[in-house]
């Protein structure tokens, strides 16, 4: 099976499994046939699934766990008691080189805490963090942090930039994306220190990507870059306020057609571009976020995946993997590295 | 004219200014018949105008003013050269008691140093906070800061949280608010330390407000509690980014009823409801927000406003003297200020 990549699957994970991980990875079968799967989980529930679908069958291996992480275990918790689990154990499975990358759709936190311990972080990267796509006007952009830390130095601001634009370079296929700091102007005197010298630390180096410097909130909609950069707690505010806000305007939208006998035929007459709307919104369509500076890869599907998301985060996977993207962020990391070296040259030499 | 409520009008804020802020004084004139005005701009415009409408004649007085603060003026600026400005006329009205209350629709950061500078803090606030409106599924949130501070200490968000509730129960006409904090997490162990320890000094006091602990980004449009209590840096992205996505999807729903003739005519037939919808995302139905913790009522309308969004925040200012928020302010202030000396007395006799 040389050649072959392998995607280590958590099957327990996310709101509706097994069943819609194994529905997830038949549709990823038919996208991507060349990938194998390892499925981790309860066994007398996934053989039987596997053994009765000549699909899964030929590209599926279980992996029988006793124990899964809950969606409402604390990280803490999962550190201590899950190490077993068949998330845990689909990492693991990265770690030991059985597989490329693992996916797993169950608890966010839970999935952090293991991986960063399991995997430790690439060389150069001091904190994690956690990417995903965004809808916007002009497609989808890449955001991050999205809560893996609360706080964050300029200097990790600087690493989330390189590791975001990395990731927009392989799954959005973007060869230069433009990379933005999430401020609350647009002027350089706007904003908290950390993101200020951020923004100096980014122009300073040609890299391979282009740095735009500060955008607003307003401007993730738009798609004015193709990736975000802002510390977790806003990024982590900021997706969960447009997640609400999309949420408010089509519920003021169905209120609106159910208003009046003319407005629900309206409705009927427009049902099908409506749908195009919906599609264009569903977190299914922009599955595949992931921690992002840790040594190895894993993504992370939306809890509420369906067998679609599922699919979309596998592909993902096989994305991250076949671009290389550790090394990618690492030769970035490099210039920036290098950068840094030549101020300290110059700061010691004036 | 004893007891005539007189609010002061910067005539020359706002994108449309000075012509939307008379035709939204008429509007508020007859919204608002018992009311009078200072129009404060330039005299060569003004007299004219107000000479030539006799619903205006009637309850305006028009202020000359030789210099107007644009849009794109610094802070610090506007503190130099803009002290004999409309803007800051208007609000010196209010400090000299020739006005209750000043409205302006300019330049947002102008409008909060010179107001900042001209009245002064309220005993026992630290820092001001900009407050506004977002619309939600239940009708309309007030949420604060919006960006006056960039970080904040659990202290100013505890005065924020007094603030918030007074204006929420003179705007949204509420007996008792609830408030609660925005966190990236509902449990107690999320965020960071100042909201951690807001959280524990807001459980503690019994105010006029119920104070629920922590809400998400998405909790925001659902109308989860009355006012929404954050930082002035999130709380600016949280605003720009709710306007953003709020435009993503109106503008993904214009493009899928032009998707297709059918859906064309759905349109049409469903354009009555749709426009309620659009009202219902309108700002200028929920304008009217303000600097809080000032020694005097300045409301700052959206720049953008028409002349209905004029009236609406007129009568927000006319709200907020009848209903005399700085002591509503100043009322759980107190409380607060007794629990902290209660906490220091403890913390000597133990």
């Amino acid at each position: 099976m040389a050649g072959t990549l392998t995607v280590a699957l958590d099957a327990m994970g996310g709101d509706s499994a097994p069943d819609v991980v194994l529905e997830g990875t038949k549709l990823a079968r038919e996208r991507y046939p060349n990938l194998r799967y390892m499925l981790f989980g309860d066994g007398s529930v996934l053989e039987p699934a596997v053994n009765g679908s000549p699909v899964l069958a030929e590209c599926c291996e279980v992996v029988h766990t006793d124990t899964v992480i809950d969606g409402s275990m604390q990280p803490s918790q999962a550190l201590r008691k899950g190490r077993e689990s068949s998330m845990a154990r689909a990492v693991q499975a990265v770690k030991d080189g059985d597989a490329a990358v693992a996916v797993s759709a169950g608890n966010t936190g839970a999935l952090m805490a293991l991986s960063k311990f399991i995997l430790r972080m690439m060389p150069g990267i001091d904190r994690p963090a956690l990417v995903s796509l965004m809808p916007t006007t002009r497609g989808e952009s890449a955001v991050l942090d999205l809560g893996a830390n609360v706080e964050c130095s300029d200097e990790n601001l600087v690493q989330f930039a390189v590791m975001g634009a990395a990731y927009a370079r392989l799954v959005l296929g973007l060869s230069r994306p433009s990379v933005a700091l999430l401020n609350i102007g647009t002027e350089e005197l706007k904003g908290h220190d950390e993101i200020k010298q951020a923004a100096e630390r980014l122009r300073e180096v040609e890299a391979h990507f282009d740095f735009t410097g500060f955008i607003e909130g307003n401007d993730i909609g738009k798609g004015a870059v193709d990736v975000v950069v802002t510390d977790g707690f806003t990024g982590n505010v900021a997706l969960k306020t447009a997640e609400g806000t999309a949420l408010l305007v089509t519920e003021l939208l169905r209120r609106a057609f159910r208003n009046s006998p003319l407005a629900m035929l309206g409705y009927l007459l427009s049902r099908g571009a409506l749908r195009s709307l919906r599609d264009h919104l569903d977190p299914n369509t922009h599955n595949g976020g992931m921690f992002l500076g840790l040594n190895g890869l894993v993504v992370k599907s939306h809890g509420g995946a369906n067998a679609a998301g599922i699919a979309s985060a596998v592909g993902v996977a096989k994305d991250l993997v076949e671009g290389d993207l550790l090394q990618l962020i690492a030769d970035d990391l490099t210039l920036f590295a290098g950068a840094l070296d030549v101020d300290a040259q110059t700061a010691v030499s004036s």
